[in-house]
């Protein structure tokens, strides 16, 4: 186990051996861990050594100048000038609740970025201001549309956080697809078969084989055998909010998050997109009325009547207990993960 | 067949004659029949008698005063005043672009409404304005959420249209379950099964029988066995979007579309709830910009490698398709469905 102190101080200090300005370090390095302490262990500090190396690989911009490009009374576009998402996304929510805080709602779409974590983080950001956040972002292309053998889609999430009163916030954040590229690595390692519905063989068969990615395979979109259409029209129109609105990359020209994968030869914008969104509740009705109802809602669905040995869950609620768990007992770190953190604080001079 | 000219005749009289005036008339049968046109048969004229039942039952008001109540430079709450939702949500999706006119983007969340038809049309209604459009509902409890016996959400559909410039708009509209309530009611009819991930009995287990809703069953949400709490989660961003934020009814509290069912007798808002979005894609880069990189996205997609005998279609083009040819053709309606409108048109004096 490593303490979340641990982890934040040796995170803080490679950003900001890479020359990320001092706020900027703490601002990646409290995005990339919320990762962990979510739950979402694949995201978080396990792809620090990824982020170092697209730097190295001239690849990320560790001083971007993250600036409005266009606007109205609700909406931006924001360029990330190349910088880390975990940089970039939180400057860019937080225009969207400058913007909502004036207007009512607001609206970032953004360009010319790298990968920026959990979704869910950006999200809930909004939640300290009474409003209700929303976050996606495109990613590089695993996911093959439904009847398509080619992969043009990321596994693009979508989150929404929305405040209550007594009880704690519902948060949903979710990958468009069957199951996130996290799952599928975890069952790699673990040299278990994925459930059908999962991915697809390189000539469009249904597979179980976790493996398959290697082999031109493809993950699915949400809904499997029988509706991942709408899996598909959900991931497609992240792609569209996060770049087509802003002028990145889109659909198969999304750069990989990998530095040995070189990016499309043939951009189609800049970087890779993501799409930010804030509300007001008291742009609706009253904070305190919506609360309430918020409270009732959530108390309706938790205590309803569940199948035996089961009970019904609020989004963000695991997530919830994992970080209150993980904030006490520490952060469960694999081997090969220590090992790729250790090969790094020694590059860097940094103790882990 | 019955050609779309005749079936607008027949439904405008009905609305007349139901007390709506003239220009809401038109309206609902305009959205009405949207459903037939889009191949959505069950959201079409085969709810006329439903909504005119409802009417007799004294639970929807023919002659609505639908205002804002709650107001920013990009948000409103509207008040349906108990009308149509085929007449309150036409008026609300102005609303919303009217305010994307001024601040970029709008968004309107209505209570005290009824059924509004297919979410599809609404969200279209943007597109003529160089805008995104969006649009979502609440319906009546028909899905358990992951683990729950209860039937807690309605199939709570999100539609997206954004545009293009040479190709077709992009057009999602999904119901938040696996399968809309109304492909049941197509298999109940022919007496068929419905694949497994679709529908749960009572007691929670695994379910084909698509009659099973009316002995205490579920319809499932979108995701099936291995993603549901996905599905369940989207569902319920519509429900709490649609309701909690404009102070309609939600989650089992949501009233009913048939009239021998009375509506739940605690309510804890008004009427039923939809919410919907406008945004003006000049808001984030010039609308040529934006068009020339939708078409773009769209070939790409439509051209990609397909499975054996498949292609890959872009939200929207089926029902692009059936409205085309239907309009050419006439819309086929089912005798049972031709019965209804045939003892309708008889009780209100109107030829079919």
């Amino acid at each position: 186990m490593y303490s979340y102190q641990r982890l934040f101080d040796f995170s803080h200090k490679i950003f900001l051996s890479m020359g990320c300005p001092a706020e900027d370090a703490l601002s990646a390095t409290e995005t990339l861990l919320s990762a962990d302490l979510r739950g979402v262990d694949s995201h978080g500090v396990a792809r620090l050594v990824g982020y170092v190396r697209l730097w190295e690989a001239g690849r990320i911009n560790a001083t971007p100048t993250v600036r409005i490009v266009h606007e109205t009374p609700s909406t931006a576009t924001v360029d990330g000038d190349g910088g880390l998402g975990l940089v970039v996304a939180p400057k860019a929510m937080q225009i969207a609740i400058e913007k909502a805080k004036n207007a009512g709602s607001g609206w970032v779409s953004v360009k010319n970025s790298n990968h920026y974590g959990i979704a869910g983080y950006h999200a809930m950001k909004a939640l300290a201001h009474d409003m209700i956040g929303m976050s996606m972002t495109n990613a590089s292309p695993l996911v093959a549309p439904t009847h398509s053998l080619e992969r043009l889609l990321g596994t693009n999430p979508i989150a929404v956080a929305i405040p209550a009163g007594e009880q704690p916030p519902f948060v949903a954040d979710m990958a468009t697809t069957t199951a996130a590229n996290g799952k599928l690595e975890m069952l790699q390692r673990k040299n278990l078969e994925a459930p059908l519905g999962w991915i697809q063989a390189a000539d469009g068969s249904a597979s179980t084989n976790p493996n398959e990615l290697k082999d031109g395979g493809a993950l699915l979109p949400l809904g499997g055998d029988t509706g991942s259409h709408k899996g598909y029209a959900l991931g497609a129109v992240v792609d569209i909010f996060s770049a087509v609105l802003s002028g990145a990359n889109y659909g198969p020209w999304v750069p990989p998050f990998v530095s040995f994968l070189a990016p499309p030869a043939d951009p189609v914008g800049a970087g890779i997109g993501h799409f930010f969104g804030a509300m007001r509740v008291d742009a609706f009705r009253p904070a305190a009325e919506f609360k309430q109802h918020m409270d009732h809602w959530i108390t309706r669905f938790k205590t309803s009547k569940a199948k035996e040995g089961q009970q019904v869950l609020i989004p963000g609620e695991p997530e919830r207990l994992f970080t209150e768990q993980r904030l006490k007992d520490g952060i469960p770190l694999l081997p090969p993960v220590v090992k790729d953190l250790e090969v790094l604080g020694e590059k860097f001079g940094v103790q882990l």
